[in-house]
């Protein structure tokens, strides 16, 4: 099952990128784009990745078979109040949101019963903002994570997961509680520490700064009213994340105030290790495995 | 003033890559390289990084008007000792150790005082270990920190920072105490937290990983043994990291407990507009300015 009709709404990195990736695997829909900023539209129709745009938000879905929220998550609500009244029959609503339980939520609450939405989590992205940084390859071979709940319609689940496919990406299904667990640890919480990161250096140390700590305070430039929303709408797993991370530094602390050299030795080897590990799957996974 | 005969003590890739620099920078210093592994020494010889070789310390030296200590730090007062009696008068140690203090005050104990000792740290590396990995380019632009103290020869840390500035490295010159400082913070801290950001993900979630948290985590792949001799040595200012990252952690879950939406887009969009400006610092540093 395609869809022949695409509403994305919201046309910025990744929505610009859905476009731009479907044309690359050959898809013939019709994409209509959705935004506030007619500068942009006109940018993403120049570009190619969207085929018309609208301002109107009902009229931007009302002939869609497919709608995705590409905005930030804050928006999401206030999206699909306005998307309820217009959305035909038998379509299919997602997102790209990063987290889940939220939108799952407001999706339920919100759409009418004859419509189906099936949240989702395309793994990809930038610390650049913008459809002028939309990219036909920027999902190749990462990770969408899809979120089906009891009541979701298995040939909605199926039609979602097979469009991220098509986009060229490994597909997971998580429950919407699982999701925004496992994210917070995994994505949401090296942003904040990213970030505390560099705001606890002194104005001295940064000239110091060397290849390592550029790469690892990479994601702190990302767009901070978009993370801001993140974390709010994930607030008591972040909380539980930063609770993790705060016994893991008074493990360290423990061992280094022992001079626990055996012990230090091993808790850094099986970090290597893991990410090494981790590493070389994730180049497997990239190169088509 | 430039250097006729150079000893590295310890052909990795630090040492192998200063050969290689070196050679690149067009020196025709002789360099002898010293280790305890022949195949190292074999190899690094038929990669051209060094021209002669000794599995013996005290006629590795002899006749250097320049020895670098390129071992694991943990190595170098026992290096100190065994080069203390063959150094040659007037000769300059160096190391290229991550921390300083105690470089600085093992040299100043154990070396004559007919040889001078001023302490460098190039701030350059990989996750790589060996001299298979020595690259002539690895010191292009980036820093080295030179620590001289009170009792240092200023001729002496003249011929250092040349040295460096030759291999086309930014010399910084700082007291062995603030060295050790700062690179805590920005150095040995997010080593230190990559690491435990790979220890604390389920099992589960780190198939979940993006390209954030590889990049986030990229250093916890280094090497173990070396980390740890680092951490030890500069346990007391890698705690004070520590506890300041620990008040990071407390600020922001005071933040998200309260939903405190303004001031947590503030924190994060300060620390943002800071990682561009080093980004944007560093980016002209490397293109020269």
């Amino acid at each position: 099952m395609g869809f022949s009709q695409i509403a994305i709404i919201g046309v910025g990195l990744l929505g610009g990128s859905i476009g731009a990736a479907l044309r690359a695997a050959g898809s013939s829909a019709q994409i209509t784009g959705y935004g506030h900023r007619i500068d942009t539209l006109h940018k993403a129709a120049e570009y190619g990745v969207i085929d018309r745009w609208s301002m109107d938000l009902a009229h931007a879905v009302k002939d869609a078979d497919l709608v995705i929220l590409c905005t930030p998550v804050s928006l999401f609500e206030q999206l699909l109040e306005g998307i309820a009244p217009a959305v035909a029959p038998g379509a299919i609503v997602t997102d790209v949101g990063s987290t889940k339980r939220s939108v799952v939520e407001a999706a339920h609450r919100l759409l009418p019963g004859h419509c189906g939405f099936v949240g989702s989590h395309p793994m990809a992205g930038s610390e650049k903002r913008g459809v002028e940084y939309a990219r036909a390859d920027l999902f190749n071979g990462a990770t969408c994570i899809v979120t089906p709940t009891a009541d979701s319609n298995p040939e909605h689940v199926q039609a979602i997961e097979e469009f991220w496919t098509m986009l060229r990406m490994k597909v997971v299904r998580l429950s919407p509680e699982e999701h925004d667990a496992a994210i917070s640890d995994i994505s949401h919480l090296p942003h904040v520490l990213a970030a505390a990161l560099v705001a606890m250096q002194a104005d001295s140390s940064l000239p110091l700064a060397g290849k390592g700590f550029l790469d690892t305070t990479r994601i702190a430039s990302g767009d901070a009213a978009m993370w801001r929303d993140i974390l709010l709408d994930n607030r008591d797993n972040v909380l539980a994340s930063l609770e993790k991370m705060k016994k893991q530094i008074t493990l360290l602390k423990k061992l280094l105030n022992r001079s626990n050299s055996e012990a230090l030795k091993q808790w850094l080897t099986a970090a290597s290790d893991r990410r090494d590990r981790l590493m070389q799957q994730k180049l497997r996974e990239l190169s088509g495995d």
